[in-house]
């Protein structure tokens, strides 16, 4: 750990009041100095959206009168709050940037949607080391203890040893009880997609309109894989990258008659 | 090119009247049968962004009288407007989804906030060739005659020759007059960020809030990246892969004490 206490940001997806947040905020207590900059509405499904075309609000509040965290609540999306919490909220670039608790899986393609992992991946494109939290819960009441101590574990570790340039981490845990998690994997992000299936209705007005439901198809058989690891009971670590290029891919495209 | 005309779906985020998407249309409707399932305004930087708490609106429009495209206008996302038009209005898998043009620049990490590859990104998910195309001059009265012929040459090659599996382009143009395009280079990403600047001002009610600037900084100085390309001239086509993962990290995690 750096001699001086870590200077932490906390942010998440599911709003600034949601369980996955409040429990992530206790471990990072216990670690470092905390600051809390976080959408002031739930924010699923967000991904990497910023906020251009409208004025962002950034309030002060305090949520837990007895715990030390300072914490800031944002009218904007994750992204949004890591831009004002690094550039507006918190005096020096912060140690560590750790977003969640998300209730709800984040493995596999959906890192893409997800607004919590796009909250970590904005902080590490500022060279912060950032890790996404999400437990395969998505119910408000999800209990949240049986990993703590691997939150912890995880981000004393990324304090320890930092990240490589470029990288983040992407942690799911799976749905057990306490007790029943089997170790942690780090893994690769499976090869995975969603078939939706829009629920059409009618409005009063007699308008036609849809609900997004969709069911994910896994079709990655890989025991090297986030998806495996998580229905094999272990916690999966992925290390994300925001370089998108597909460099396997440039001699092909390079054979094109362009 | 396939035997039968092509089945080609064009999107967008800067929505369905946008000067750059009518471009895009007018060069896919001399490709194949177009459809457009694109946003009903502006989406600017919604990155992947899914509507997950909210109804959606999908109607059949004719903007273009007489021109022989099918379009529906979407309350949603880019990637709403994707999934959308695969599960709900296309009769069958297109062979080709393009979005854009987008008004402004996708090169670079701009690739992550962007509603436009986020839209080809999704569909690329979901096994389609796709293509996003940006045009780097953000006014709404930009000339989109100089890259359409480009436009046609790279659609012409992604139809005929397919992407490799997981892959979809990121195409962005020089914003340089007609003739003056030096050509075309198969690109990485460039190392870049963003540092953001708020611009802090009192409502009239005298709650503060803040609009979103900032500069752009390019750390790379490599002469294969997009950045390079485009100041130099040329077109720039990044292949982009949505498998996150940072394989060659793996190796490193591993030797974390967890």
């Amino acid at each position: 750990m750096p001699e001086k206490k870590p200077l932490i940001l906390v942010t998440n997806d599911d709003g600034i009041t949601a369980p996955g947040i409040r429990a992530l905020i206790e471990v990072m207590n216990t670690l470092g100095d905390v600051y809390v900059v976080a959408p002031d509405s739930p924010q699923s499904g967000t991904g990497h959206a910023i906020t251009i075309n409208d004025t962002l609000y950034c309030d002060s509040i305090k949520i837990d009168k007895e715990q030390p965290q300072k914490e800031f609540s944002c009218s904007g999306t994750p992204v949004d709050c890591v831009k004002l919490a690094v550039n507006e909220i918190l005096r020096r670039k912060p140690d560590l940037c750790v977003s969640g608790v998300n209730h709800g899986s984040n493995s596999s393609i959906n890192v893409i949607y997800s607004g919590t992992m796009s909250a970590a991946v904005e902080a590490g494109t500022l060279g912060i080391p950032s890790i996404g939290f999400s437990l395969l819960d998505y119910s408000m009441d999800a209990n949240f203890e049986p990993v703590k101590e691997y939150i912890k574990a995880i981000a004393i570790q990324c304090l320890n040893n930092g990240l490589p340039k470029g990288v983040v981490l992407n942690v799911n845990f799976p749905k057990v009880n306490e007790g029943e998690i089997k170790g942690m994997k780090v893994c690769r992000q499976a090869n995975a997609h969603w078939i939706e299936n829009f629920d059409k209705r009618v409005n009063p007005l007699g308008r036609e309109y849809y609900w997004l439901t969709g069911e994910f198809v896994n079709e990655d058989k890989g025991e090297d894989t986030d998806e495996w690891a998580l229905h094999h009971g272990y916690v999966s670590i992925v290390p994300v990258q925001f370089d998108l290029t597909a460099h396997h891919a440039i001699k092909d495209i390079n054979t094109w008659d362009l």
